[in-house]
């Protein structure tokens, strides 16, 4: 029997959302959220709760059935990972984005945190991995020094198939592999991207690529659940059922529509309530290595969905929460100085965890030094949990906002819970804020801009308008 | 002749800073900074620029001298590089903040992209480089399994000798090479650290470790030109002499007191207008891979500087301005869309260069698909030029208050001066804030409390005032 399917364990295994350092019977009235603030929001967050059964019933949250609709696309993975392992020495992925963030969050933490660094029979057999979501010519170039492209698989993720950062990269491996292998070229290419829209399927099913695709309505942000997350892992040998299984356990926590039982959606309202108190920053502060890109797929997701010129009745509201990412303890050394003594202005999220996958002793020593010798006995364990109880008072005691989601264990299972859990807080959020969290027509004046500067046709007249600018003034450049 | 001492190559690589999109007459009046709100500052700029040159001359910012009172120190460790190269095939730096994000950030830099996964040959034999600046015992393990602790040299470097997460790490280091090496274990560690206060120069003493001094005055955040970072740099093979060279180059500039001639005193000049106005958020963003860990680097020093809930005259201000890290063109695929959509509440400071140190051609292909063949013909350098230009160009319509600090090239020169540009535009900010920016009372809180967690003897009544805490309600934990 799997463990994903041990209901006791999958129990032991639920991850928790700890909100007492965001209450005002907890931290004080000055800066704390009050219960009565969230009472009186009841109407509100009934409604919110209503659209999110609503919209997801008419098929407009298709991220929502990822953790189910996948048995066949799973096995195909499955079977296509195990194939790629034979035969290849490096996986890269070319994407950037939503296409790159949530692979990379899930290798880090599931993986050996220096993994490409190990030897083949270390990584169990698994192809090294990278994902290259620049297009910086000197990553790329130091990427091609150190794999061999005649035993590299390129994935290549685009859901729009329009990416320029992507399709630019994808035409220089293109070109290189056609150069290197001639025909067999089609064979180290795979491509996940939208089955109607964009070129890229046009190009896959031209050249009979081996094609995943991103279900019409996944948008990038949420679509580590589907091919573009499932497949690296896969790779790379992580247990992707058991994420999966993880993500519907959550689910089913998140079908709750009352906030006090639903850890997603009273962890929305409480950043709702921030940010109109002014809280106009959403630190993330994993206590873990292996968690530290969760703060980067986090960032992408809460910016890129709430931060909105408009709300939905077409009103200017520009709204939105600036992540920032953090990592415990490191960041202690670097941030903590502002977050306890600056100002009023953010919530700290904590990833804690409960266990840690190893233990590692702190041996006695240096007796006659006792601001040395105290840290023998301990565990690193003991120290960095300490550490987070310790930084976790200190912003209590300064009267700063946090809260904390606990891990019990970093697994494939936990991880699965927590993107899902902060995927149905996002659209949440999203609710609230009376926002569509689900596009970014924000990014369209730059993409056009690019377009103009580079000639693509269609741009003229961008590029006039670009040419048109004020020149800029030689006093303000020293 | 080496280049650094060629006036017309110094020239060419100065590094500009450009702040139209700072102002009003650029940007607009909504948004945009008056030059009359600028001129207004006349009398707090001179006093702050006073300031700065005479707590320079009485000795209170040491920092500014380490471009030009090493002769000594670096012969001495460039003797000391060639010698670890001889001997040790990895070079682990154990420290924390200021003792690591300064190496981080010049190594990524000024190194190869993959510099760890290079063969020894291709590294130019130099060892490979790893900074441990956590203490997460899946990290610490990891970091185990990849090196030959007897094939190792350990830096360990602690300003204070008592940061708790580095001597944890160095009682385990210790330890292991005792157990491994018997006597001769000593030869693997270098301590840097204070010549006459804290517990690591005792031990260096004690047991005759070869050790590296962080002169008295130089703070952790402001140490990455002392011993702290050049050593580091120099057992990778940068050239220290130049990132010096570059950073003396800067001082030379940063010298005027008038501030549009002095850039690092405007740059903090706009800031701190740009604060005043509620821009409570600074987003670094690199355009550069090589340059990602700058933006760490600069949020530990514009967070811990300015983050201070006293000014010089003890009154409450709460003062600071949130760091926030992205990465071009990356994060205009995270984070974009909330810039020029949310909140007018920050600047964002863009990094550029002129020339990266290596091209590479996009070709041609796809002829049939206008949307991908307009790429093909340009290089990966014009794409990502393109999208910086149009980048800034969305925030300025968006009326976004933007500016840029371009490299002529990265190199060892340019990342000296930007380190040092940074430095003097922090310390100026902190002038005109009129607060203390070389201390950080503010994570004393969180060190105690670890201490008394951990049953530091001395550390008794901490204890019970944290056992003295209210309980968790469990009805806020879901």
């Amino acid at each position: 029997m799997k463990r994903y399917t041990d209901r006791q364990w999958m129990e032991s295994m639920r991850i928790s959302f700890d909100f007492n350092n965001m209450m005002a019977d907890v931290i004080g009235e000055e800066e704390g959220i009050k219960k009565e603030d969230l009472d009186s929001m009841e109407d509100q967050l009934k409604a919110a709760a209503q659209a999110m059964s609503i919209k997801r019933k008419e098929g407009k949250m298709d991220w929502r059935d990822l953790p189910y609709d996948q048995d066949n696309v799973v096995e195909d993975i499955l079977k296509t990972a195990s194939e790629i392992k034979k035969e290849f020495d490096a996986f890269v992925l070319l994407g950037i984005g939503g296409s790159a963030l949530g692979p990379i969050a899930v290798q880090q933490a599931l993986n050996h945190l220096h993994y490409n660094e190990l030897s083949r029979e270390q990584r169990g057999g698994n192809p090294r991995f990278y994902v290259v979501d620049n297009i910086d010519p000197e990553r790329m170039e130091a990427l091609f020094e150190i794999i061999d492209v005649e035993k590299t698989m390129f994935n290549v993720i685009t859901k729009s198939g329009s990416t320029s950062e992507t399709m630019a990269q994808f035409l220089i491996v293109w070109n290189m592999l056609k150069d290197k292998l001639g025909r067999r070229f089609k064979d180290h290419i795979i491509a996940t991207t939208d089955k109607e829209k964009g070129n890229l399927i046009k190009i896959a099913r031209e050249y009979g690529l081996k094609t995943y695709y991103i279900p019409a309505g996944v948008g990038g942000r949420f679509s580590e659940l589907s091919p573009v997350g499932l497949l690296p892992a896969a790779v790379c040998g992580i247990d992707i059922r058991e994420m999966l299984a993880g993500a519907a356990f959550m689910d089913e926590i998140c079908e709750a529509e009352n906030v006090y039982d639903n850890p997603a959606y009273m962890a929305a309202a409480l950043q709702y309530l921030a940010m109109r108190a002014g809280k106009n920053i959403s630190v993330m502060m994993p206590y873990a290595d292996s968690l530290k890109y969760m703060a980067d797929w986090y960032a992408q997701l809460w910016a890129e969905s709430l931060g909105k010129r408009y709300n939905l009745k077409g009103e200017e509201i520009f709204a939105g929460q600036t992540p920032v990412k953090a990592l415990g303890v490191t960041d202690q050394h670097s941030q903590i100085q502002l977050y306890t003594e600056g100002p009023f202005d953010k919530v700290i999220t904590f990833l804690t965890v409960g266990r840690y996958r190893t233990s590692m002793d702190i041996p006695e020593g240096f007796e006659d030094i006792p601001a040395v010798s105290f840290l023998g006995g301990h565990t690193l364990n003991e120290l960095i949990s300490a550490e987070q109880a310790a930084t976790e008072y200190a912003l209590l005691k300064a009267k700063r906002l946090n809260r904390t989601i606990n891990l019990p264990e970093v697994n494939a299972f936990t991880v699965g819970q927590l993107l899902y859990f902060m995927e149905v807080e996002t659209a949440f959020a999203g609710e609230l804020l009376g926002i569509n969290a689900f596009d970014q027509p924000g990014v369209e004046e730059g993409k056009n801009a690019t377009y103009a500067l580079l000639g693509r046709p269609g741009y003229e007249e961008k590029k006039a308008e670009l040419d048109a600018r004020p020149k800029k003034k030689d006093e303000y450049i020293i």
